[in-house]
C-alpha cells in the first residue's frame, strides 16, 4: 500500500496579521512590546521581500535559543560611544533585530555628528535579513554598509568542510525618483537558505554551489552540506575580513573559537557592523539622488543580453515582491504556519490581527 | 623565409632602481619630487607584490594622459573637511597615487579624531593597486576599506557589452605575529590585467571569465573583450553600488556620463574612497591583533582540500612575491623595459640607482 502525499499548500497571510502574530509570541516570551514589534517587523520585512529563509520561519529557532539561554528576550542592548563617529552596541544576547535596530540608529546619529557613523554589534543572535537595517539608514537619507559575522557554515578556498560564515554584505543607496538601491548578498555562490529549500524539495543543486561535509563537490541535495564561496578565494576572503572587522572590533572573534574544539566556541552568536554615510555632508542630497537616478536609468537602458529579460538593479526584485505580497498576502509554508500557530496557541497568543 | 621570434626575456631590475627610474620620469614631466616618489613607490609596490598589470608598465599611459591634459603632473590635491570624520579630496586630475596617498592620510586623521575616517577622492586617474593605500592605513594600526570607481569595462548581469567598472575592493586588517591581512580584489571573475596577459600570450581563456564586445561568452583570446562580473548579479551589484558610493559622494557619477553618448563622458577619470577604522578606539590594538592572529592560525590549520596545497589568507601570496622580488629583483617585460628606458632617455633621466 502506498500513500500519496499531496504538496502542502501555502497559507496566505497578510503582513499585518503576520506581524501581530510574531509580536504576540515574542511579547509572551518576555520581550518588551517595542522589541517584540521590532523583531516582527524585521522578519516580516524579509517575507515581504521574498527572502522567506530569513522570515517568520525563523521564529521557532529564536525560541529554542531563549530556552537554551543563548538568547535573552528581555535583554536591553547597551551602547558605548568612545568617539564621535563610533558606537559599540553590546547586545547582551538580545535577538538580532533588536540589537541591529539600535545599531542602525547609532550609526545614523554618529553620521549626523561626524559625517560617517560606525556601529559595532557584539554578541547577538540571528539578525534576519541585514538589508532591513541598511534600508533603515537609507530612509534617513544616508548611504549604508552592513556586514554580519556568524558561525562558520561555508567553505574556504583550499580547505575542506565549514570554515567561515556566509557573512552577508548589504549596501543601501538612497535615490530620488527611483527606490533605494539595495544590495544584500551572501558571500556564498548560493545562500544557505536557498540551498536548504532545494534540499527540502529533494531537487538537484546546480554544479559549483555546495560540497559534502568532507569537501567533495556535489549536486545531490541529500549530500550537499557546505556552501561554496562566490568566486572561490574572493568570497572566502571577503567572509574572512568581514569576520575580522565585525567580530574583531567587537572583541569576540568567532572563527578561532569555533575551530578551537571547545564546546563554548560552537555556541550560536553573531557580531555585526553598520556604517552610515551622511550624504548631505558631501553633496546636496538632491544632487546625489539625481546622480543615482541617472545611474539606474543608464543601467536599465543597456542593451539586454536577452530581449525578453529586463535588466534589474539591486533591490528591484525584492521591492516588486514586497508590493505584490503587501497586496495579496505572504505565502507561508504549511509546516512553518503550523509551527507558528501551535507556538501561539501554547502561549495563549491569538492569531488575530491587532492593528 | 620565415623568422623565428624568440620569447623576449624579462629584465631583472631592483626595486630601488625601478623606483628611481620612475620617479625620475615623473619629476622630469613636472611632478614635484615628493609626488614623483609617491607614484614610483605605488607602482613598484604593485610589481613587488606580483601585480605587474598595475605596476611600472602603466607609466606610458600616465604620460599619455599628461599629454592629453587628462591628468596634470603638478596638480596639488585640495582637501575639504566638512565634518570631523570625513574629508573630500579633489585630485584636480593629479595621478592616482598622489591623490590616494593624501586620502589615506586624511582617513587616518579622521579616524584618530572620530574613531572612523572616510576620505572621498574626486577626479583622479589610474590609482594603481588599491591595496597600497589600505596597507598604508593598516601600517598606522588601523583597519581599512578602499574602493575605486573607474570607466566601465566590465559586463553587468543581463546586459551586453561594457556596463560598469571592475571596481576593486580592498580591505586591510592589522595583525600581530602575522602580517597585515590584505584583500585586494576586482569585482570581475578575472582581473582585466590578467585577461590582457592571456590575450597578449594568445592563450585560451578559462570559460566564464570574458565575453566578446557583443556580450557572447568566449574563451578565444582574440575575441575576449569584456570581463564577466564575479558571481553574476553579485559582482555586478557590488560594482554598481561602489560606483554610487565612490562617484556619487564625489559629485561626479561616471556610469551615466559614460553611457550618455557624449565624448566628455568617455574622458578617463576615477573616483575613490578610503575608510580608516581606529581599532584602538574599540579594543586595545594588541587584543585585536591577537584575535586576527588566532583567526589566521585557525584558517591555516583547516584540513586542506589538497594535501600538497597550503591554505592561504588574503595578501599572503603577494607578500611572498614581495620578499622574493626584493631579494632577486623585479622581472620587467622586454617591451615595458624598452618603453621605460626610451622615455627616460628622451627626458634625460638616467636609469641609474639614486639612493
Amino acid at each position: 500500500m502506498s500513500e500519496v502525499t499531496p504538496k502542502p499548500a501555502k497559507i496566505m497571510v497578510s503582513a499585518d496579521d503576520l506581524r501581530a502574530l510574531v509580536a504576540g509570541i515574542f511579547l509572551a516570551r518576555g520581550s518588551s512590546e517595542a522589541d517584540a514589534a521590532t523583531v516582527a517587523s524585521a522578519l516580516v520585512w524579509a517575507n515581504l521581500r521574498g527572502i522567506d529563509s530569513h522570515g517568520v520561519s525563523r521564529v521557532p529557532r529564536y525560541l529554542e535559543l531563549f530556552d537554551k539561554g543563548e538568547s535573552v528576550p528581555g535583554a536591553v542592548p547597551t551602547v558605548e560611544r568612545p568617539r564621535a563617529a563610533i558606537a559599540i552596541v553590546d547586545a547582551h544576547a538580545a535577538p538580532g533585530p533588536v540589537a541591529l535596530t539600535v545599531a542602525a540608529d547609532e550609526a545614523i546619529s554618529g553620521a549626523r555628528a561626524a559625517g560617517v557613523g560606525w556601529a559595532t554589534v557584539r554578541g547577538t543572535v540571528h539578525t534576519g535579513a541585514i538589508g532591513y537595517y541598511t534600508s533603515r539608514v537609507a530612509a534617513a537619507g544616508m548611504a549604508a554598509v552592513g556586514v554580519v559575522a556568524g558561525m562558520p557554515n561555508m567553505g574556504y578556498a583550499g580547505a575542506r568542510g565549514a570554515a567561515v560564515a556566509t557573512s552577508p554584505l548589504s549596501v543601501a543607496i538612497p535615490a530620488g525618483r527611483h527606490e533605494v538601491v539595495l544590495l544584500d548578498m551572501a558571500t556564498a555562490v548560493m545562500a544557505l537558505g536557498r540551498i536548504a529549500q532545494l534540499k527540502a524539495a529533494g531537487k538537484e543543486l546546480p554544479a559549483g554551489v555546495a560540497t559534502t561535509r568532507d569537501g567533495e563537490p556535489t549536486t545531490d541535495p541529500a549530500l550537499a552540506a557546505v556552501p561554496v564561496p562566490v568566486g572561490g578565494a574572493k568570497g572566502a576572503g571577503m567572509s574572512l575580513v568581514f569576520e575580522m572587522l565585525a567580530s574583531g572590533l567587537a572583541a569576540s572573534p568567532i572563527v578561532p573559537a569555533y575551530h578551537s574544539g571547545r564546546a563554548e566556541g560552537r555556541r550560536h552568536r553573531q557580531n555585526a557592523f553598520l556604517l552610515a554615510v551622511d550624504v548631505s555632508a558631501f553633496v546636496p542630497l538632491a544632487e546625489f539622488a539625481a546622480g543615482v537616478d541617472a545611474t539606474v536609468d543608464a543601467i536599465k537602458a543597456l542593451p539586454p543580453a536577452d530581449e525578453a529579460q529586463e535588466i534589474l538593479v539591486p533591490g528591484e526584485r525584492g521591492r516588486r515582491s514586497a508590493a505584490e505580497r503587501a497586496a495579496i498576502g505572504i505565502p507561508v509554508g504549511a509546516k512553518a504556519w503550523r509551527e507558528l500557530t501551535e507556538i501561539a496557541e501554547s502561549l495563549d497568543v491569538t492569531a488575530q490581527r491587532q492593528g
